[in-house]
């Protein structure tokens, strides 16, 4: 086996893609979706479930993970994979997104953003070269540049502003990260909501060349017609021979949409939040477990689902435990969540491998729609 | 395979006693630790681990799931086993402490204790016969009698008062129960830390004549030595062809005594909650994860533990899980607390078997005052 980083298109159908990312720790099939191990954890799944629910690879949070435990203590104890038990493909952001949305943001210029720490009020500073130190640390197998990503709606000013300092910073971030054998470096198209500022991020970031290309900055409050009108905008911009990553996104219904329009890669916290407040992703829809309804049900959530607790607990128990506030019912939806997503991307593989993406697509849309089974 | 309850005496070392229960769900080896599955869950812990931990028998709490989900309800749904998923055996308790001790106390006489909900509000009784229905809707495969269990200090003649009242509901509580086919009925001794009223419990729950015998109100603030002295008042007094219970004991070491005094069956939530607050049960000691020491340490917890999280996870994974709140961490904790104490049970019965008791709880001992590993 071939220890470097390489991305390979099997298939195509419409602007759907399927292939397969190469690392030395695994093959990532793609699309692919990405649990999210915020701080070197799936909030209530244990490791062996996450790799039964069909996950090739995860995500660590680069911002969390350098204030608690720090990068220099997981280096210490061997890197990423080694201390959360995962020896399968790691992607981790920059620590871009999060300095934004969770630090009391101190100072944000040329050189990098400086914060205080949400833990113990330190004060950090987080520049493109620090970031890729740190996601050397944790040892990632897929590393992300540092960026700017600011919430929409926002001045096209500011937008552009902000698009502008995240290419310096990637091309600043490639320079940091090297050539090392077996790991990638992505790319990310910044730009808001404005078309023509998308085009630019991504030609640029093209003619600077990263192993992937994703996209930022969206999923962060704009309407899904606008989010995918700007993937739209961007695709025809980006190197067919990388991934391209929607980075955050999101619902089923977002997902399919987005592979629809040529995205291969996704990470998103909903199937494990949205597990743990009593809400199961379905082939018939989202269930709120809370729902009455549920209380006297002995029929599974889906007896055809592969997920053991989606196919053998009665909907009864599942609503008991959540109505309950149990841990269990978080791990059990959590668990039931996840492996719902890689369904789903499983099916979306097959589709696109049979070149029946657009049916699939329809199909999986009218379960949804049908919604959950009727009543006994 | 016989579809009765018994109970067969295979070896004893001094008081302590080896023991199976034999019941129509499963094979109880005795002595034996009943994990706390409060409101039909084990907390944190799903229930492939339960089993994997050894564990041959759970706890249900009347309490609790007469109020949520209701007896009635999960009736309905084919009784606790089929409910929680897990098909081998089950005892309940009555109900009559959690009422002490949760509910807003409204009333307790001759006939009932009555209470207000601690859910909603409403106004529950709770009888000797009220209690025995339940337990029967539930499908428990071990019952117990209701009765009244003061907390202590208490004056003696409240506690006089609440044992006597606590026989005659052992009576109601027999007569309620009826004989049916391989469930069981156990009475519990009453009678605060009064040596006498303990003997007149215990000899006339003998009278009235029980599948097993429980012994309750201890464990509830008093010294280890108060509770060692009450069970050493009571054991010559319970018939020694039925088990003998210490109900929510306790502390590895309040279990190793007991043993040593004659004691089968035990419950307790502390593997759990003090697993979901950081704390470790192990062969060193009880272990704190939030301690600094543990930050660094790439070693597991206990190399040579049975149990995956307890051999391979790092100290340092652990603490970080701990300290950042992970749900994982809880998880971890309660899962290798519930290895811990199942392994406990299991090196205590191989003592027996081998009458070395005695060398077998002096070492286990030295083990926990030895303390954690040194630093590396």
């Amino acid at each position: 086996m071939s220890t470097a980083f390489s991305f390979r298109l099997a298939a195509t159908d419409g602007s759907a893609r399927l292939g397969e990312i190469t690392t030395p720790r695994g093959t990532i099939r793609t699309p692919a979706f990405m649990p999210v191990a915020t701080l070197g954890a799936i909030k209530g799944v244990g490791w062996n479930d996450v790799k039964a629910s069909g996950a090739d690879i995860v995500l660590g949070n680069t911002y969390h993970l350098m204030l608690r435990p720090t990068a220099e203590r997981v280096a210490a104890l061997g890197g990423l994979h080694k201390f959360i038990g995962w020896p399968y493909p790691i992607l981790t952001d920059s620590g871009g997104f999060q300095v934004m949305s969770l630090s009391q943001l101190r100072k944000l210029d040329e050189k990098a953003v400086t914060f205080r720490s949400h833990i113990d009020g330190a004060l950090v500073e987080l520049s493109p070269e620090r970031s890729i130190e740190i996601q050397t640390l944790l040892g990632a197998d897929i590393a992300m540049q540092l960026d700017e990503c600011i919430r929409l709606p926002a001045a096209p000013g500011d937008v552009e502003r902000a698009m502008r300092l995240s290419l310096r910073w990637a091309e600043r971030s490639k320079r940091a990260f090297g050539d090392p054998v077996g790991r990638a470096l992505f790319g990310i198209v910044q730009g808001g909501d404005v078309k023509p500022l998308r085009v630019e991020s991504a030609r640029s970031l093209a003619a600077i060349g990263f192993h992937g290309y994703a996209i930022g900055g969206l999923a962060v409050g704009e309407p899904q017609d606008v989010m995918l009108a700007m993937i739209e905008e961007t695709m025809p911009h980006l190197p067919a021979d990388g991934p391209h990553y929607l980075m955050g996104v999101g619902t089923p219904d977002d997902i399919i949409e987005a592979v629809a329009r040529g995205i291969d890669m996704f990470d998103c916290v909903l199937p494990t939040r949205n597990g743990r407040h009593g809400t199961a992703f379905t082939r018939f829809g989202a269930i709120n477990l809370k729902n009455a309804r549920h209380t006297d049900d002995p029929r599974p959530l889906d007896a055809e689902s592969r997920c053991p607790a989606a196919s053998t607990y009665s909907r009864a128990y599942l609503s008991h435990l959540v109505r309950s506030n149990e841990l269990l019912g978080q791990i059990l939806l959590s668990t039931i969540n996840l492996y719902y997503y890689q369904d789903l991307m499983h099916g979306i593989r097959a589709a696109i491998a049979e070149r029946r993406f657009d049916a699939f697509r329809q199909q999986v849309k009218e379960g949804w729609a049908r919604g959950d089974l009727p009543p006994r």
